[in-house]
């Protein structure tokens, strides 16, 4: 048996919601959390909750000018003061200096970011890559001990793509995803869900920072192939909508020539990729202006190494 | 048997898809028609689609600076031209100058009003209340002739209160109101729904112009009792969701002592009315800022006269 990688212990911490505006779970949990951290707490390090787009909360809206969670990327990053134009290039300036810099040996260890999604997504787990030891070793010891319902890993990043998510500032995290709610609902399941996971998240930490030794695992999960738009007449306006078929179907298989698609007059738009693919974020609201109709994932087998703290 | 109720032929009928910018079925199927109105006509009439707020669907949120289906009353329809403030009254003034004017001889003969809630209200049918007589018929057809699923009634006008929605412009008037469909997403089951609907109503507009006899009838619906908030804060902010035993639970019947609200710590809230009553809007996003967490109705059977048109 090889020796297990080993990473430092986690001290800081933070928790965000409401990245997105519109997100009612994440936000209703970190207003409370502000008001009474004591869930967030655990004998090794306490968990520091905060709220993403402060503006954009307050007016219910995904965003001001832009989407937050896309703009922690060095183009927005590295800007000179006089070059920031919108609201969330100044929030994420300002999120880079208090839980970052990314990149730097001052970031926050570890950073959970809370979403919801209109899609049948249920209790989502997203992280950058495979690569990412820390955040996979959670997302399995997610999976064994939060049993109410299967936790789908899904990895958003393309091969050399850099992050720009907002817990891409500190040096690990993960984002859950729990859907479907829609935008500006607050439903008390996905509430419970959201809060049990995040207990579950924060006691793996604990046990890590313990020096818990976890073993090496093999893991399915969802990597992104390519974001699939609605079929749209030449104006641009969408002329075929998810078909009933596909709709609410997210991480479930797509085989060549099934329905993906019916347009106004009832004609059905079939699926003709090569492969079975497993889609995902399926008629999601956000994304009509992304132009993606869904995410085509695929799904593989993943083996992780044996991961313990640093002694 | 008394000679049954005349009225005057519908030569003027029009469709108002998008009233509230992200209730996508109707705005998807107004602008479907405005293209290919073929759908819209009968033998003895073609209605007229068109797009009630077309800044707020441009933008997909429900208003600009006030809701437009609350702008119909004589506070705002009355306004002199300088004291026209937002794009909402402005925008009420020329839906009424079009289709109207309010309660006038010219105004157009009924107008279908296209919504969408994310509330599990199936496919519901609003009207002002039970003494919209045409109105009652054309639900009564509906329901015959509609078999897929239910369509509760709901009656929204309080007493003595006076109309403001955008259909209250036209002599007579129905809106659908389906759900649950998110803010901003269009799917495919609801779209069906809304279209077979609207093709049964037209039926009847039809069947009524070429003088059928529709005989009388009694007919379950829902009367608005008042609406109900959410618990809160002394700042304001929520502080308990809707029950998940309350949640999607639109129009079943709700007990006293039942529980209505689930506080963050877990403590349940019962409703303490004194008789059963019947939710509706169970959770809308929209009425969160209305603080309005649902919509405490009463059930009662009305009995309708015969109706047939003037000869």
């Amino acid at each position: 048996m090889t020796s297990p990688h080993s990473l430092p212990t986690l001290k800081r911490v933070a928790v965000c919601g409401g990245t997105h505006g519109n997100e009612m779970s994440g936000i209703f949990l970190a207003k409370h959390w502000v008001q009474d951290p004591s869930e967030l707490q655990r004998d090794t390090f306490h968990a520091t909750p905060f709220l993403g787009n402060p503006h954009a909360i307050e007016k219910g809206v995904r965003y001001i000018e832009r989407d937050l969670n896309r703009t922690f990327s060095a183009e927005f990053l590295n800007l000179k003061d006089s070059d920031i134009g919108s609201y969330e290039v100044q929030r994420a300036w300002e999120v880079n200096q208090i839980f970052g810099p990314k990149g730097s040996s001052q970031a926050y260890d570890f950073m959970f970011d809370l979403h919801n999604t209109t899609s049948n997504m249920g209790t989502c787990l997203i992280v950058d890559s495979e690569h990412c030891l820390l955040p996979m070793h959670m997302c399995n010891y997610i999976q064994k001990h939060y049993t109410r319902s299967s936790c789908p890993i899904y990895f958003y990043q393309l091969p050399g793509e850099e992050t720009y998510g907002i817990n891409s500032v500190a040096k690990a995290g993960i984002a859950l995803e729990l859907g479907p709610q829609p935008q500006g609902v607050l439903r008390a399941d996905l509430l419970a869900q959201m809060r049990s996971i995040m207990a579950c998240a924060l006691d793996f930490i604990d046990l890590f920072n313990k020096g818990m030794l976890f073993p090496a695992f093999e893991i399915d999960a969802h990597k992104v192939v390519q974001r699939i738009d609605y079929p749209r007449y030449p104006d641009g306006e969408i002329s075929a909508v998810v078909h009933p078929d596909l709709q609410d179907k997210d991480f479930l298989p797509l085989k060549p020539g099934d329905p993906i698609f019916q347009t106004v007059n009832g004609e059905d738009i079939l699926y003709e990729g090569a492969d079975t693919t497993y889609p995902a974020f399926i008629n999601e609201a956000a994304y009509y202006e992304k132009k993606v109709a869904f995410v085509q994932t695929e799904k593989r087998m993943f083996s992780l190494p044996a991961l313990q703290k640093n002694f």
